[in-house]
């Protein structure tokens, strides 16, 4: 058989050096289980776009990507010079647009961000019951609030107008609704097998193993508000097994910090998911540990993409600061993700991701720099 | 002088047992100082919507609140029959429009929730730092993501798109962020007059006694971003005394949960500041405490709104286990508002908030109902 390819994109910042450490797990598992697997790096940094004609990435880049099995992203956001006042010359708008047009150009549909709150990461809220976190943030990934139309009329004026428009199609809200509620049952059945069970009701006052929560400001943006209501309703009758609820945007914020414990699967449109999921991800422990999935469920020519949450945090870039956790939880979930794909791929990302675990676990207050971080975890991985 | 005229609304569920606590606030601060103040109830409950022709407000509504001073407005949310699905046979979309048309018909541009930890409420974060949480989160109230603009074509059909136009305008952009800057200094010297200072510092490196955060998200929703951005640098030259700061609303929210004591001033956008002043309630103590003011500072001939931000609550409603905490807060800010038609209002404002912040702080864990509570408040007043 092939080997499965990935092509790394170390990226800006601290990108290269956290994709370093993961490359030597790679490395690490590699050798251990004799893995069909290999890489292509592409450096492409976003202040590539001051010397190129306005693009960080080559023309053709999608084209090239697009032979891969997946896409390991390191962190986005130029690193580069900064004008009189203090500003990056490159706007967040230019430098991460490569993030966009991947998910977009690969129809990456589903931004899957797990939260749990491993032994080891910082909690930030004060309630004891917050260390049950366990809740999936499924993001709708490819269009609602990120359609990019919209435009400035009369820009730079005392008139101006700034229009964004959001688009929403029933075949996006059905795919993204009915991926949650899979990944539910999933869930659930996982959990079962490893002993641990929840409960959750369904408004007819049965009992379930899982739970999907909608979530919508259908009180005020009413139109793709009442559609993903209907469509959920319509799809949830596919899973009587799942529980189903509803939270507001505003309300599920608050209750994500009051009772994250209560969540089980949670479905968001594209920003409020993109919101939701860094609260999320700070429920976890913060941008430390959280990985982010931009995956396309549906069609295996088209690569999925996996970075860690965090930016490319240009203020300690270079000096070996950084902490590769994030990414290296990242990459484990690439391989189970390139599990369906061979399967002793899925079984060296779980090997990783214990591994990053345990160090994690162990880590409690301890200063070392990227390097020692990767070696202690590459260490597990060898013995 | 003539007296200064209310429009109490106490709207559904709990709304009128917490609005009855604070007609009783308000009528013994008036027998005490002797105040030039009166109010109306209206009803209006959103299930008069059923006996209707489907308006929960009479058609000439905003015409009657326009002759008041400010609108008190209980909480709305239909807490009426439910269907067989255990739904509420009134959706939220229109049990809450009411609110919507007083924001929209009053012009009311401002939404205002201040965000403090006060002795005896609930601290959600492990960091005993967050308890110095002092900030304000200003909303854009009048137009953004709320226009209501957009539509559901080929309904019901799995073709189906569903639509929304954020509208931005230039001119509710400069008055929302000039309004922040002020709302800053205002800060800063009552600080300074209470003999606590705090510092910032602004990008050029000299320190400041208040800020400013911006929020967007203009990496993704770059239009309205970048026309944010540049007012908000344009304005700020007004303001060489306040520092200036800018976050992602995604990163903010972490940074809310992270280190709520860094904000100060927060200006945001209709949604965007609908999420982050959930975030802000909770972080302050949880909906309980927190009160939302709708203001319109430009015309005076137009009424400001002040509500809990707490919801209608309709499964404890009628049983007097509401607290009314937020609602008297909310009233207390009512009255300092006044204070620029009245100063004795200012002053009944200040003696109702400390009333009701000393109550909280020796109220740990008694469980007393709505009345007690109120009656309690009352005492202090009286005495
Ligand atoms: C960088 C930005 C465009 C991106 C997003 O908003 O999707 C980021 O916040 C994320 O969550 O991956
Ligand atoms: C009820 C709803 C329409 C409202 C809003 O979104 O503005 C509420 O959440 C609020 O914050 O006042």
């Amino acid at each position: 058989a092939d080997n499965i390819r990935i092509a790394v994109t170390p990226g800006d910042g601290i990108g290269p050096e956290v994709v370093g450490e993961a490359i030597r797990c790679l490395e690490a598992l590699r050798a251990k289980h004799d893995l069909a697997l290999e890489w292509t790096r592409f450096p492409w940094p976003s202040h590539a776009w001051h010397e190129s004609n306005g693009e960080s990435m080559p023309e053709d880049a999608l084209e090239q990507l697009r032979a891969y099995d997946a896409i390991l992203l390191g962190a986005l956001g130029d690193p580069g010079p900064i004008d009189d006042k203090n500003r990056y010359l490159l706007p967040d708008s230019i430098s991460l647009a490569p993030l966009l047009d991947m998910r977009k150009g690969f129809d990456q549909w589903v931004c899957e961000r797990p939260a749990r709150l491993l032994p080891g990461a910082r909690q930030y809220l004060a309630d004891e019951r917050a260390r049950d976190i366990d809740m999936l943030v499924i993001r709708e990934n490819s269009e609602g609030e990120y359609v990019s139309q919209g435009g400035r009329l009369r820009k730079g004026t005392p008139d101006e107008i700034a229009t964004q428009m959001e688009v929403f199609t029933r075949k996006a809200t059905d795919r993204i609704i009915r991926y949650g509620f899979e990944q539910a049952r999933l869930r659930a059945a996982e959990r079962v097998k490893e002993g641990r069970t929840r409960s959750f009701r369904t408004l007819d006052g049965r009992t379930c193993e899982s739970q999907v929560c909608l979530i919508t400001k259908r009180n005020a943006l009413r139109h793709w508000g009442d559609m993903y209501t209907e469509a959920f309703e319509e799809i949830s009758q596919e899973f009587p097994d799942v529980a189903i609820h509803h939270e507001l945007v505003d309300a599920a914020c608050m209750k994500f910090v009051q009772c994250p414990w209560a969540f089980d699967v949670v479905v968001a449109s594209n920003l409020q998911g993109d919101i939701l999921t860094d609260l999320a991800a700070v429920l976890s422990g913060g941008m430390g540990v959280a990985p982010s999935c931009n995956l396309n469920p549906t069609d295996p020519n088209s690569p999925s993409m996996f970075e860690p949450t965090h930016g490319s945090a240009p203020d300690i870039a270079g000096q070996g600061l950084a902490d590769p956790t994030a990414m290296l939880f990242t990459t484990a979930r690439m391989l189970e993700w390139l599990g369906r794909k061979d399967p002793a791929l899925a079984a060296a990302g779980k090997e990783l991701h214990d591994a990053v675990a345990a160090d994690l676990a162990e880590s409690k207050g301890g200063q070392r720099n990227t390097r020692e971080i990767g070696t202690a975890i590459c260490d597990r991985i060898a013995s």
